[in-house]
Formats: structure tokens, sequence, C-alpha cells
């Protein structure tokens, strides 16, 4: 998606252990006017799809959901990171690794939002190690329900999550690969 | 806001300890349809306003304010909740005692994306004891940016936060308020 490729060229900052910052326009601060195209773009690669339900994850995966779901007219449901009082008894729960902020978490999806006869499409701003991928997508296993595929806003090409969920059979669907990128010669997309 | 009150009385579930649980369409699966409605709404009582940015946190905020930012043309920021490896060096920050989740935390939003020229529309989910908003209040003027008001869904109104925040001088806006509730009497809206 060119526009996304532009704008990461244009904004994205490239800091030091592989980090991307993309916080003036997606995951922090968010354009909305580029969230849209997004939404417009994941209807385009996912048209001949049923789909009944968009999952993704707290926090950054959700303006982006939110606003893709509008064109699928399709609620959205999201992961949930900890266990809270206001979620009670019967949950799917997965247990995701983030290298990013280097800890282990458990990822919650009430039961009643994920249902076997649900096709689901995944959303989410980052594919990277995949490990919040592959959580979502055991949860929706777990439920019994159909994945789809899943879309991602940025997928870092050199690191392995997305051969990873591909070769688990996943269709991955990212706007913007990262075949490389350093201080030096700043973001290289794969074609 | 006739719809909002209606879709309430229709899925929300009263719990212990004054929880109404309202999952099922707002804040862990979320009715992208409503947003719309809601997003609308909040346009129409701040019409007469210039805003230039919306600002909520994360997590269940994020969505409703993706949605209504589409009504006014302008960025979403939003505020994270903890400081995190992505988020480096100038940042707000503002002190938030969570009664929902029992705990106390810092909420952080990068200088760079709340600028004295802003004038800021906050926009979340619920408003109860008005911790969450007070604090985003907080680091609105920190920034020296304008408040120009809080658009809230839910109120709390038996709660002290609505009184609190509205006597600081913000102009808040809660499409539906709850006067009480109860398994017994269900709940009962303020005019």
């Amino acid at each position: 998606m060119q526009l996304l490729k532009d704008r990461i060229k244009r904004d994205g900052k490239i800091r030091s252990g592989n980090v991307l910052k993309v916080d003036s326009f997606l995951n922090h601060q968010m354009d909305i006017d580029l969230f849209g195209e997004i939404g417009k773009e994941f209807k385009k690669r996912f048209a001949d799809q049923e789909i009944t339900k968009i999952l993704t994850i707290e926090a950054s995966g959700i303006g982006i959901a939110c606003i893709t779901a509008q064109y699928f007219n399709v609620p959205v449901v999201f992961a949930k990171k900890n266990q809270t009082k206001n979620i009670a008894g019967d949950v799917y729960t997965s247990r995701v690794e983030s290298y990013t902020h280097g800890r282990v978490y458990d990822i919650i999806v009430a039961k009643e939002f994920l249902k076997p006869e649900d096709k689901v499409l995944i959303i989410d701003d980052f594919l990277a190690n995949g490990a919040a991928l592959l959580g979502l997508s055991q949860l929706v296993k777990d439920a019994g329900a159909t994945l789809v595929g899943a879309g991602i806003v940025v997928e870092k090409g050199f690191q392995p999550g997305g051969e990873l969920v591909r070769s688990s059979g996943v269709r991955v669907e990212s706007l913007a690969i990262i075949e490389s990128m350093s201080e030096e010669t700043g973001v290289v997309f794969r074609d």
C-alpha cells in the first residue's frame, strides 16, 4: 500500500533494537484518514471472504480494527491483556510473550463473543515475531471458529513472525512489509 | 441519546459492586454501527466548538474515539497506561487511581502530540469516580492546550466523577447518565 509506505518513509523513525517508531500516525497519535484508507485496503484484500467478526488485541490494534470494521459491517472484539474484575467466568485465554515489552502476559476473550459459527479476521498494527498473532489465532481455534486470515499494517519481514504464521496455514495480508531497516539506509520495503 | 439508553436497557448487565457490564457492545465486543451513532451525537453536541485533537485513554476509549474522530476530521491521541520501551523521553504524565481495577497507574502522552495550540476534546466510554478524566484533563493542562470538553458514553450519575469534573469548569457531555441501578429495578436514567 503505497500511501502507507510513503508515510512510514516520511514519518517513521528508526531506533536501536529494530524499533520502528510510527507513533505520530499509527499507535499513539492516530491519523484517522489514513486508517480509513487502511480499512478500505483490508476490505479489498479480503473482499472474496465471508467475515462475521474482527478480532484484535489491546491497545494499538483497536483503532485500526474499528475503522476497518466499518467496511465489513461486523463487530470488533478486542482481546484483553489482563484479567480484570469486569470479565467474569468463561473466557478463552492464551499466553503471549512480548518481545517489544519484554514480558509474558495472558490474552483473554470472553467465550460469548467468539462462537464456532464465527468467521474471524484478525487485525493488528504490527507483525514481528508473531507472538500476539499466534496467541489470537489460538483463541479463534479454541472457540472452534474459522480463522479467515490476518490483516497487518506493518510487518517486519526480517523477523520470523510472518513466515511462522503463514507456514501454519494462516493467510496474512500485510500492507507494508519491511525488508530491512537501519538508521543509515532508512526503511527498505519488500516488493 | 435514546438509542444508547435502549441498548443499555436491553444488553447491559448489572453486577454487584455497582458494575454495569456493557461488554457485548461497548468495551469488549464493540458494535461499530452504534459507535457511528455515538460519534455523530458527540459531533452534534460539540458542533459549536473548534477542536483540533481528540484525546482518550487505552484501551476501551480508543474505538469510540477513532470512530468519533471521523466526524471531527482530527487525529486521536491515546494516553498509555504504562511507560513502554517505545515511548522515549519527553512525556506528560499523570497519576490515576482506578476504582474498577483497584490499582494506581501512570498515564502518559508524548509531549510532541499535545501542543499549546491544540483544542482538545476528551472522549471516554465511562465516567464514574472521574479519576481517568481528571488525569487526562491534567495532561491537557500540563501541555498548555485548551480543553474544550469531554464526551462520555455512560456516566454513573450516582458516583462523584461527573459533579467533580463539571465543578472544575470542564464541559462534560454524557450520552447516558445512570441515576441509579440495581438488579431489582434495572437501570434508571437521569432525564
